[in-house]
């Protein structure tokens, strides 16, 4: 007969412990499929324990399909399903085959206030507070779109009250109950070269798209009025990846647009513009509009970690009570442990010291990549799109090397680069040759060996330019 | 001139205090708008720190929009908007207004593993590994979702792996992935009484649904042949409000049904299979279909506490490789600190504590309320229909109260009561005087105060009863 010690089950109650004795036995084969098991009462009787305790343990086992039962003739050992294939995608944990990775727009971990964010979320759980369980509100919790709202007035000059405020899992997500609250009979206007997964998001809800073409000043508003669009996604603060921050005369003009027919809104996705390091900040196109044409849109993946998915958007009043009518039946779709932790992370102040620090890093981390580019032969052969916000810089290079060449010799050496024209609709002439540099997420000490594989694919163009 | 005390700074850096301190005054109003700064030398020497300094916080106040700059004539205070309203909304996080809530469906705190929670958290966080901030795969973190397919082997004696598994920011999203996977021209068949929101999500995406009655057995498969849908949506384990657990033979209609036509499939809502306490479960639809047309979801809101939103799908390999030509590009929608954490809880053993730790009480919370019903006056008027799954019963009453009536008393009397017509697209005669009693969330103590005010509902088919 099966004998398991029960003394051996430490702080289980025993008919757990049988329970689990009896499943280890079956998964590991000891007891066979068919094998009957022994009655209630004799195994009680053997093991020295109650019947109910083999009751419980036995219909445990059944209603989890160990066993099954065949009418007064007992229980039996079940057949189990193979076990499940875990041999896929192995490697898809492991990190970036790239030793420097330009592409990704990302900070490194050491940025991340770890053991403050740790020790919040800790006391957040261990206030063992009601709340914490409670169904979240459709737009997210109160507590933080008022930190949110707090957050915008200090540094953005936005007033907006914490009603208008819709926090999400993500931009992306957002994005989709923006198009969701439209409707599928709007055009898009997607800033060329610019943000084309909005594009993707768009075909995927059924919403057509238009692409509009940037110039130093912007997106073109007179070819957007030529345009079907009645809804435009811009990013005024700092668009990626030109660079380009949106002159005001644009800014004036896509306001009154916007002003002009009633289905007209922009979209304004203001990513990153904590990462201003000098110069006076436009103000948001949201604060700028006075006839609540403008949606807002921000995300803590930029400025606290890409794998916090937390992002907000702002939406005028009439906006947001269209949007409670038709989209509140969806339940939001962060957790409440953690927007409770960015709230007291953003009201107590922390938030704020985080992204002083991040400037200071991203601004020297910018400077020690000049510098080097400036000792370096490649300064020679390109020239550098500075701007004032942000993680990224644009190379012109002065190269007869195609931009599918260049990025070929660059994962070769182990550089993950992308060039202008990867974010074009039509890849042209006209942006051909210009490296997005992502400097966020280089290693100070390793910048300058960065740049001398930069200079590696450059090779030729730097020895003609010498010969010459 | 503007004095501070730089003395006065603790660990922070001169110009960040200085920038600190001069904001604080502009947002006191202290210094007004239009006020002009001294210039930076001066307030260099008057404050013994060097022009950097000053510079620094100048360009820091610049870019956060606190100060203005004349060309050669200085730094001048700017007007600052109105701070936000905050007063809307304010009663938002308070808890239920309800004294006991029969319709929330959701377990007390007592019963959430917090401390076990936030230890994993802690530790994951701690970790400091690199890995923990790099983007998510669109699927999720491969450890969790080894961890589910493992957890479905166990439990549900699924064969499923990790590269089938979808995590997303609870069910309502991956049921909007899924009817983007499938396009608009699809006709969802959702079960009546049932899960109506599922009709609000169709919309909101544009497509079409058609509610299918149900019968003691589950959805009515002949209904279902002559509708017009495609697609159907089930919970066969454990169907919410009825109760009804799927017939083995309506089972196998559905899954042939979903195989006459290619464009066929089956959605199986496992939600609370877990919470099983006894008897022999049915295999999931999932397993029993061999031409891979059904959708298996689940979700933790259930089984670790609504606030955490996590919940995943097992899509057939077609279907898979479908959303990954297709939907790939939408990044993962949940936080991978939470992702990291839950694969620890379920890989470690402390799901399935926790799992068989809410049967117990689940199972006592059952009798206890049975309990006290068959010792009310309640019992002479109504029947219970009981079932072996889930947290919830329905109370058939013989009453000659409407709906309408009873809820309105419910909530005269502090009781948050849902009626089965509630969950039907027509309310009917049929489903007239059933009450849904999710007893989850009653406090054990508190469970015979909660009956005897039920009783005060049905005082008058109480008093008819006895005099009869």
């Amino acid at each position: 007969m099966i004998t398991y010690d029960m003394n051996m089950r430490g702080g289980m109650s025993k008919y757990e412990y049988l329970f689990q004795c009896i499943r280890r036995d079956i998964q590991s084969g000891a007891l066979p499929p068919d094998f009957r098991l022994p009655s209630k009462r004799s195994l009680a009787e053997h093991l020295m324990v109650s019947v109910t305790t083999v009751e419980n343990a036995y219909s445990m086992l059944v209603s989890e399909g160990y066993l099954y039962t065949k009418q007064s003739s007992g229980f039996f050992v079940c057949r189990r399903p193979l076990p499940p294939p875990q041999a896929d995608e192995p490697e898809e944990e492991e990190a970036s085959p790239y030793r420097f990775d330009f592409k990704a727009n990302r900070c490194s971990l050491s940025l991340f206030p770890m053991n403050t964010w740790t020790r919040l979320m800790r006391q957040v759980l261990s206030r063992q507070d009601p709340v914490l369980l409670q169904t979240v509100p459709f737009n997210g919790l109160y507590v933080l779109r008022q930190a949110i709202a707090g957050y915008l007035y200090e540094y953005r000059g936005m007033s907006v009250s914490p009603g208008q405020i819709v926090i999400g899992a993500g931009t992306e997500y957002l994005y989709g109950r923006l198009l969701q609250l439209f409707g599928p009979h709007n055009v898009i206007a997607i800033e060329d070269p610019g943000y084309k997964k909005f594009a993707d998001i768009s075909l995927s809800y059924g919403t057509l798209w238009d692409y509009i073409p940037m110039d130093s000043e912007g997106i073109q508003t007179d070819r957007l009025k030529n345009s079907r669009a009645n809804i435009v996604h811009v990013s005024p603060a700092n668009h990626f990846p030109t660079g380009i921050v949106m002159s005001p005369g644009r800014r004036a003009q896509l306001i009154e647009w916007a002003g002009e027919l009633s289905d007209r809104y922009l979209i304004e996705d203001d990513y990153d513009s904590e990462l201003r390091f000098a110069g006076q900040p436009l103000p948001t196109l949201f604060s700028q509009d006075s006839r609540r044409k403008v949606i807002y849109m921000n995300t803590f993946s930029k400025s606290m970690v890409p794998s916090l998915r937390i992002s907000y958007m702002v939406l005028p009043q009439p906006l947001m009570e269209l949007y409670r009518s038709r989209l509140s039946f969806y339940s939001c779709s962060v957790s409440s442990f953690e927007q409770y932790t960015l709230a007291e992370f953003i009201s107590r102040g922390y938030f704020e010291r985080h992204i002083n620090r991040l400037k200071r890093h991203y601004r020297r981390q910018k400077e020690l990549f000049l510098a080097a580019l400036g000792a370096s032969p490649l300064a020679g052969v390109c020239s550098v799109q500075k701007s004032q916000v942000g993680t990224h810089l644009v190379l012109h290079m002065n190269t007869r090397l195609s931009d599918a060449e260049i990025k070929r010799r660059a994962s070769e050496l182990g550089l993950h680069l992308a060039m202008m024209s990867d974010y074009c609709r039509v890849p042209s002439l006209a942006h051909a040759g210009q490296a997005i540099i992502n400097f966020a997420s280089i290693d100070p000490e390793q910048i300058s060996l960065a740049v001398r594989l930069l200079e590696d694919i450059f090779r030729a163009d730097i020895d003609l330019k010498k010969s010459s």
